[in-house]
């Protein structure tokens, strides 16, 4: 359901607040896709975004490493439109041609070995606690 | 099939010598079962150590930073062998507590959205290139 | 393989009775893509025709929770054309918008927190039995 | 990391009043191991339970529906944990075995038809809008 | 639910139909944990014995290379039970030691690079059709 | 990032090398999307070509049976452009429409199977070792 964008205009001030804090935050003039899609469900845009800012925000790791683990994930997953929009943000937060490299490196690497781990049942060394 | 370990006094000389290049590169007095198990094909043994030592070494990205994806792939995958490895391979490399608690809320929340982009069959931006 | 739907016209009498059941169970003009394709290999189209009709016939959950859990499958696995039809389905059960809002929120969290579960590994309370 | 799960006894004030709450919201004496292993990070605890309590809180669809869709998921997703605790939720919330045998069905079979709408390419039916 | 495995004695006829008919296909003493288990739903149990007959089957394929396509399924999914189940069957239709090794690394290499795919986002060859 | 492919004529002698070593190992006169993508990380696009044909080389399995395994892996995971080349490359090594069918049946079948293993937790029977 839901196969349109509300746009800004279309909004109601429920949603606007949402988008301009999102603007205000980010220092953007308009929010992607994924809010105006969100939209369609006030409740989960603002929790979602709200959760999102607390947990993209400052702290014990720095914004290029938090989108980057985003990235792994969503490669992991399969997700393209997440791979696309945090690929972007990584790359707006610092990350170079050589770190994108290591990053889907790292990415394949894991993943390969997950099913390695799993297919020859390897038990949990008593060293990992 | 092969449900045993495979331990250095058991095992060939072509097994040892990957067991040994990995004691030396990580300075470890054992290697851990992962590799015991995968000694029983030789080639895969020396393969994915090869690919590890190459993905895993010195880059752009520093060593926790691997490890944090590492680990980000393989909770995303519900590896519990993966998982206890190397968060205690993030942990060594100096991951607190709070890193950690960043790095669990980054990959649960990438989670989340991932499936509510597909959910919602989110388009593209055109920014996003 | 078999890129190209196999059209009504053009079937064997084996998939016209397939088809024909389809049509006639769901009161519907003609089949959708997904059984076009199947009917490639006759066989699979008739077996799992047989084991979805009985799987989402009449019983103890009603027609709309049944297409709810299968979009919440769905987008778990990100299946773009099983998300689309049986969102589709489910809207033509009954599904209102502020239903579906609440069943993305829930496929959203649960992916969310199953991931939590594993990067903790969280142990299994006595109490679940 | 954080390997051991925070009891009430141990607790920050902050984790004591998620813990109240959620024993207050649920009627229960004690929360799971859950919330005791999130406890390490007081504000993904927080956060996860405000969330948690939104989404699967009143609204548009029934207690019951919501833990099978959160069951449905975890399946999907092989969480041991996960499927434990959500089915003994939606057998307290009144689900019958019957409904279960149901809901297990249709996952098996979503996870099915799934993979079989990837292997044959199956394009999007205009029809689906 | 369903904690306990149904053992033939505790049987009703439909149940203890479908397990004469699994263990005179297989010629074995007694079914194993798995039709134990989806006993409780004699619907399921008999409907997914008849698929897995059929699709197990003789066929185009020898009942060795099935096997360890099912084997290839479930490592990547981390179904323990699946993989002991399977991996046991595929040896005992012949698979080998080197056989299993050739398997695991095939696997282990396609989820590694179903994400580079992803993560590159790279675009289908015109060739490919 | 990098998201355009890496023509023959605008590649380093160090990607041009593996380029050569595809074409001639594969006897093909250009390689594929996949690996002109790769070509952006020359280290990981050396590494994983270098797995690859070691993988997919001469062994225990035929290419044949290697090729469908692959398919399996990425039908599971839902990789679009893994199932085009490898079902192309196994087309391209002799498998029939018969045999495609019975592949796709068997994915199928296993997806659906181990989503009834985790919801009715069935343990591990002691046969299996």
């Amino acid at each position: 359901m839901s196969r349109k964008p509300i746009e800004y205009a279309d909004a109601t001030p429920a949603v606007r607040a949402v988008f301009d804090d999102i603007k205000r935050t980010r220092n953007v003039p308009d929010v992607n896709n994924f809010w105006k899609y969100l939209a369609h469900d006030p409740v989960t845009l603002r929790r979602t975004w709200e959760s999102v800012k607390e947990v993209m925000g400052p702290g014990a790791l720095d914004p290029l490493v938090k989108e980057m683990i985003y990235v792994a994930v969503s490669v992991t997953n399969g997700c393209g439109y997440c791979i696309a929009s945090h690929t972007m943000a990584a790359r707006n937060a610092g990350m170079t041609e050589a770190m994108f490299g290591e990053l889907m490196a790292i990415v394949g690497m894991a993943n390969e070995t997950n099913r390695l781990v799993s297919g020859y049942r390897v038990p949990i060394d008593a060293a990992f606690g």
